[in-house]
């Protein structure tokens, strides 16, 4: 069973995700096609990042990913065409795809320059339709990195902001605001349990310190906490509110976590 | 052919509602996944509710509702797996699967426990993904609600705003806004048949008595009506427009039906 | 392999999409479904039909598209079934399907009148759960579109604004603004290419000329370029901006190419 998961810019309100889904069952009528979410804000390369990194490893190996954040659509940027581990993806290079390409154990990444595996007239503005979807519907079938082009190592990787572990804080900054106003941060589990003290708190740009509980109930609704999310990552929130409008916060904010 | 439906508050916006199903796809690799929505109000469990109520009649016997409108999720709430005639529902135990409860000729209800039907890290954040998905995928396979835990009678209901019926008038709440501005009422049709007059009126809190009609076009563009909707119960409407806006219309007003 | 795509104007908020997929997995278990868009714009028909013509072609052919934007739902409006080359449409008679029927070799339409393929109990303002998601799929299994009704040529077309070409300009006008803010006009690229010269500007209703170029990106962030869009047609758009909010773009405002 192959699966087809698409992350895009293109939201919900035209036919763009539906073209993209069309030419790919055309191509392999057998695919499942699911949708990780296409509410990307428009050209927000980062945030569409961390939704693959957040993502991916929730679906079964070989499962393959098509990302399309590509501001730079029809200009001379690559498209690449990867493997890592056993997950398949197709994208712009931007670095959209980097931050898994950091994680995975092996990693081959190619250019996508076949073009057999692109549809016959290539439009210069949804290569999302015209490369990646077909490109990927193609890789379902026949599994093979290689026809795809040449390895290109040198692909854009986009700047993480690794957490910076001190013995009495650890410092990070806010990476993706959710739905629900939750502020994800780079601040993994594992930097904080290195904090050698039990009593933990945490603070950001413009706010005072909170508690870092496991759940939102565990304070009242509309107080602060901090939390490990469903990702692995220290997040801000705002037990039954939006932690972003209530406490102002913005992706890059510093986040600090303290001995208290 | 298995199906496993989706209602949750998750939006669209993040990869949230993608990582519930790359897990059930990687238990049950042939289920169908249809999104019934992801845009209830978040932490609105009686929209939740009758979302489930008026749409689950409409999927194929042994459909799998899994249902996360869940703002207490990481606390000691319980999570539930039931079936209710040949429909099988997974959600926590907040009242959002209560109001098919109600409805069902034959209903088991059991306290979702079992450690194998869940991932082997359980966040304390996202259940949906880490509880409720695994369980649908294997209700799918196993189609064994005794092997998920035991049974569990005093789940949590919610209130119905049953309607009032005297002889003269019908006394019912609004329980739903649609994405139409629809004003939803809790007064059914089988109700309304009771009234022993051929012509009658709708009023409800604030806005003046206005006619019952079978569809929009009955009345003029930005006139009132009322008729009976989709789901089987009375709903307020504006033609072409907007009732809850036009007419000032909130969740729980109160609607009567009466004779002219 | 059978394929059912949708376009509404349902939005995602409620179960409405969910009601209509239910039903016709309980017909046809095996179909896949597809969402094109559930935004179009309640009740516009005309973005409907340019949504449904811009993408039909993408698809597989024997592909059932449902298009439900039916402002007068439960009227003495008809509904149609019709197939086009080697797609087949069910939607209402108000010309949301009329664009394609334009485009067409062969162009079946019919009215959709047999009781046999829709619910038993058909409410008056969900059609596309009683009647057109039912015929959709019952298409999907039988083919037959004779025995769903009488031939209806006297179907509603909607007005189509063709560009007027003159020796030195061409004229058409903004027929969608998509999620982007790109406005995509009447103005195809095989009448550009009569326009006997080599330097070509465009200008909208309010707007300065701009230049015509291939991908966004030859201009500078916020600056306007017009480019031939992916589904062939002539845009306003601006690089990384909203060219509709940017430039004041709304669908009907005439746009120019002409000579320089």
């Amino acid at each position: 069973m192959d699966i087809i998961a698409f992350i895009t810019d293109f939201g919900n309100d035209d036919w763009y995700v539906g073209s993209m889904k069309g030419i790919a069952l055309g191509i392999n009528p057998k695919v499942k096609l699911v949708d990780i979410t296409h509410s990307i804000p428009a050209g927000d390369v980062h945030a569409g990042a961390f939704a693959l990194l957040s993502s991916f490893w929730s679906f079964p190996k070989r499962t393959v990913f098509v990302v399309v954040v590509d501001p730079k659509v029809g200009s001379a940027r690559k498209a690449l065409v990867a493997r890592v581990d056993e997950y398949y993806f197709v994208g712009p290079d931007n670095g959209v795809l980097s931050l898994v390409f950091r994680q995975g154990k092996t990693v081959e990444v190619r250019a996508l320059k076949e073009k057999r595996y692109a549809l016959p007239y290539i439009s210069t503005t949804f290569h999302g339709r015209d490369i990646f979807a077909p490109a990927a519907a193609y890789l379902t079938k026949e599994r093979s990195l290689s026809a795809c082009g040449p390895p290109y190592p040198n692909y854009i990787r986009l700047r993480w902001p690794e957490p910076s572990v001190y013995p009495d804080r650890i410092r990070g900054e806010v990476v993706y605001i959710d739905h629900f106003g939750n502020a994800i941060t780079s601040i993994d589990a594992f930097s904080i349990e290195k904090l050698q003290t039990s009593t933990k708190e945490a603070k950001c740009t413009g706010c005072e310190a909170m508690p870092i509980r496991t759940h939102y109930e565990e304070v009242e609704e509309g107080k602060p906490l901090a939390l490990i999310g469903s990702s692995g990552f220290l997040e801000i929130s705002v037990n039954r509110r939006s932690a972003a409008s209530t406490l102002g916060i913005s992706v890059g904010d510093v986040v600090e976590v303290f001995s208290r």
